[in-house]
């Protein structure tokens, strides 16, 4: 989504108001070491599946060895853990492809009094615009601490949310004309991908709800009182994705419906059509045959109107049933 | 929905018991420079999408960034946020036009102790009646202060709901109809339409009474105790409106049944009706094509009253299936 | 429901344990006037349409404005609101017709220190028996305060909900029989009303047992101790009415299930039985044609046992046919 | 369930840990005169409907008349009560007869000081285990006070209900069997049945689970802290038998639909054969018709391999569309 | 799952951070009579239908006799019971067998100050890692107490979740396929089954849920600080573990949905092309019929261009009704 630089090394930024520097190694402990004091620091893992950096990481922040599990183990629900010295979070990256398939990545943040690490699955940059800020001095990120760094970071996430839920919203609009205009087979195969797609992001969503509800009234001392309002307006922005989820799922099912009662309707159409045709032309059929026998007393085949006399028979029963069904509104 | 005066224009309305004069003029400074002392000032302004203006409000109000941002970026989910010396008020102004499709459009109000501000997406006014209200000093309007005309605004919306919700509900009862006399797929397509437009009007209530809850219940002092049950009035409105919503979700499930039921009903009427003629003619055809052959040695061929029995045979068959048929109730 | 007298008037009891008065008239002050010392008066309004008694009624029990507007408007929900001198209660009384159609009015209760006002919607006459309690000292209703008699009212409102589930679970019982015995469309229609009148009486119920609860455990000074145990013995009628109507909504679309299965289950079986037929007499048929050929050089034509071995080879392949068909288990 | 004897008359049992005496009659004032200082006693009522014996048990305890009231009019919700002197406690004891027709009955508990009163509906002994054990001085029943007594006889109620399930259980069992081997209109009815059932027990279980969990927590001093223990068990043993009953209606719900399905598929694949056959010998016959119609020129009429051919045309026709049929799977 | 040492004897292990011992003898009191001071004991018993050694259990312990009673009979709901001087902990391991058909089997932990009790149904070694562990001090657990023990062995019941759902996601997946390729009734009995399957999980997950929550937050004293977090952390697990349920009973129900549309598809499929392939032929079979008359004024049949006209205007019908049926995409 927009062609923003993809950082593969772990780096460190310092920053506050007035100075920012940052520091891209592999070797963290060195890169820690340059932190100037009365900074915040910022650290980025691309790489979370890297096991040493994330050790060493836990070595660095002093992180309780479950904390350093979570991150390495992926898979972990959205969620929010409180210790004394530190905030752990896990959310869920969610990226979509050509074929709208969702994939999910974890993303896990500990945000401490003055120091922000940031872990990834892919190297995707999806933090690119935080770190703008953070170069650039835009707007007041560099005036706030460590918690409004947490804060942007989650908001750099929900904020793509919603591009991923306007795109599976334009394709539910695709498939639902798809579906007026030509329903086949595979109309509803796409229905049915589209629907495991929205389960898939209202999972990721869903607790992440939580998480933030905790994150804004957990009451820690980590986070000031100024940062709550900006908190809350992720949480509201959450609230509101989860809120587009669920009607997308009650459209869906109701597409579902459509789908199946006109292909239903379609093929009793074609059904009907078919039968009545068959239905007009077998007692045509029958009148025929009975003039087909071989008896040698039968009178009418002598006469010279036999042969019309059929003929207009069969006329007259086939229109009478016609103009039956047509009464009938069956044709 | 009635002529009321579209007002195009950011406009100031300053009143107190006894004296009420407004300023209609997009300098909002120059406009709350003239604001009699102890009066109450409502500032509505019209069209929201003008950045500028939204702006200059935050300036004279001392508005948080966010709000302002809230204000300006459509598509909040309503909710309630409380400041120290405001409430912040977003809201779902919902209209329908002829084809029964709902438009919602955000309204955000803030009020603070002597000033309620209200922006609407569109000039369309639902506030008109207020502005009469507060013109001619009809009802007790004039003598509350700001709280009292927060809730105002608020009631003229949810008034609208009712409206909207008896316009549905006579649409759905014409949907009914037409589906007993004649259903259709297009019957089938605008029950799926209405019920669409019903989900999107839940979606603007519920959190509406959460908001309303909260706006009872929050203890701000910007709220006077006299105006509570105010509050709670139209809160009880909102919550008739949830009801009616949720009851009209459950008879759009009941009709769709209907429909479905009755479509193939008659569809499975038709067919049988078709097969039974089709299974009366295809012995009498085989009886016919028995004669039809054409061996040498059939002695009843020879026969004057060879033709005749046929004729009998095939009628006695005929009648016999009819009346097995019809002692089967199947015709 | 019996034949109880319908007071059309307004009237206005005065009762304590030993004495008993009344008076109609749509005079409430000068019949409030003569109210003696130390007695409960109950108001009872039969006709709340009638804007001017409300009025007057409002004005001389000193009601809140929106009290008097929400006894005017109809279509309240269920509620109850506590002020400083009065509790203010919104009930459904519920009627059926022959139709077994519901028809739901408003009957709206102010509970005070000594004086008790009730107004109904239509005069009919549910209170006629409380009021003979009240005229010949029946229980302990006169040796009770304003409050016993609030709750005597509410019950008699609820008593009759039994009476009208009484008649919705015959009916239901009915259309189980008739569905077994003849599903017609009809049933369907009767079954989906029924369906929508649970649907009413549900949600003239369901708000009403957070009224009781809250009626209970308001601890208002209106209600005395000795009272709540019979304010709880009516909410446990309420929710026993609740799980009725909760097991009446399974039972219907359980019924609405069995109805739809039966209905194709009795189509199929005609549309097998019929096909079953055609399919026999479609090779017969064909060996009839065989033989109806008009080739010159067809041996079997000349030969004396040609016609009976072709009837035997029909009868052959029919027997065959419907021997195979019977050991699938179709006929 | 057992034979266990069926006592018909009221009796009080008196007992402490070392005496233990009963009276059997209809004259309860004389039967509780006879009560040894220091005992606990148990009245068990086997007939509830006999108004007169309940009126002098209310005497005797002095019971509220609500109490009274509830314990006559059968149909009670489960539910307790608490009142300074006593508990009341409702619940329903449920049996099954050989139709798998649920009967609940109502069982009224009042848990006193040092007495507990248990009304039964009809005299089937539910309680006859607690008896002997009182009788025999088995386990610590004759150790602990009318609370213990008073969770036994509730033990001895939920314990049928572990009876009724495994019945139902494996009717259910039963009808999944002879759903795969046999599936008719009347093992449909059965499921319906049997889903009636569980609703019925699942009326008369889920409110007992929070009449339990209050007997637990509601900390009357009626209730001894050793007691609790045994409370919270049978509370478990609710619990499970909710667990058990919602697994029973989601399988059920499962059963359904397999039934649909296997049913409408048996019915598709007859139908499919069916039109099979016939389509198979519609174009035979056609060929037939050709050469049945009686043009003089008709070349192939007199040579004499006009009829061989007439007939190998005719195999291939037949053999190509089995073969296509094949080919497509659709034999 | 592996193939651990399978332990059939009750074992009881003492250790602390530097000593390890054990002891194998069904002879409870002669193991425990060997308790170095200041060790930690772990008495684990294979087989808890042996009713004498969980009484002697209970005895050495003093556990409350419904304890024991809940430990030898099956079938217990996960649940935690918390008493002066131990935790009671009932959990259900689940083991999937090669038909995919799990069996559920009660463990029941008893958490005393210095002791673990654990209780298998089946000598199936869960706890072969947990042993591993304490032998080879490994990790931390013999650094901690016996509440840290008791969550080691809580989490490898809970690890063994996750395998099981890992393989019923693969054949919900292999479904899945088999559904697109070849869908037959065996498929969807197996779905029905792995739906059986899921929901048995769900039933012992879902109570282990609130169990690990009131495990964390009771706040007894058995229970360390240091502890809680691992508690957490297998709460949380737990709660993936349902998350994973939930989708896939979401999945299984969006399988059937299809599975029953494309079975229905291709037999409407087929009907339809058999439907038009005997429409087709009527109409013509009906032309032969006609001329198959007999009658002797037809001067058609006399001219040497009958014959070709027939067929030719035969294969004018049959190519036009292909025609109409190919422009209404009929086939």
């Amino acid at each position: 989504m927009g062609k923003s630089e993809v950082i593969k090394k772990t780096s460190v930024y310092f920053y506050d108001d007035f100075n920012f520097s940052e520091c891209a190694s592999d070797n963290l402990e060195e890169c820690l070491s340059q932190k100037p004091a009365g900074s915040t620091s910022w650290i980025n893992i691309p790489n979370s599946n890297d096991v040493k950096i994330i050790e060493s990481l836990g070595e660095e922040l002093d992180l309780h060895p479950l904390i350093i599990e979570d991150i390495i183990n992926k898979g972990q629900r959205p969620k929010i853990e409180e210790f004394d010295k530190y905030l752990f979070i896990v959310l869920k990256m969610i990226d979509i492809d050509k074929n709208y398939e969702l994939k999910d990545e974890q993303v896990s943040l500990v945000i401490m009094q003055d120091t922000v690490a940031s872990c990834q699955e892919d190297p995707a940059d999806v933090f690119s615009e935080v770190r703008e800020r953070l170069r650039t001095n835009k707007g007041i990120i560099r005036k706030m601490g460590s918690d409004y760094l947490g804060y942007s970071l989650i908001d750099a996430i929900v904020d793509r949310y919603f591009v991923i839920l306007e795109k599976l919203g334009d394709r539910i609009e695709d498939l639902e004309e798809e579906l007026v205009s030509d329903p086949t087979i595979s109309t509803l195969k796409a229905i049915h991908n589209i629907r495991r797609q929205v389960i898939t992001l209202r999972r990721g969503v869903w607790p992440l709800r939580e998480v933030l509800s905790y994150f804004d009234r957990c009451g820690s001392p980590l986070i000031d009182e100024s940062t709550r309002i900006y908190i809350r307006d992720v949480y509201d922005h959450t609230v509101q994705i989860i809120d587009a989820i669920e009607t997308n799922r009650d459209l869906l099912s109701g597409i579902l419906d459509i789908y199946l009662t006109s292909v239903s309707n379609k093929m009793n159409e074609v059904m009907k059509f078919l039968t009545i045709i068959g239905t007009i032309f077998i007692p045509l059929t029958f009148i025929a045959g009975v003039y087909g026998m071989n008896f040698n007393y039968m009178p009418e085949l002598r006469e010279w109107w036999g042969y019309p006399m059929a003929l207009i028979i069969m006329l007259i029963v086939g229109i009478t049933m016609l103009l039956y069904f047509r009464r009938k509104k069956w044709i």
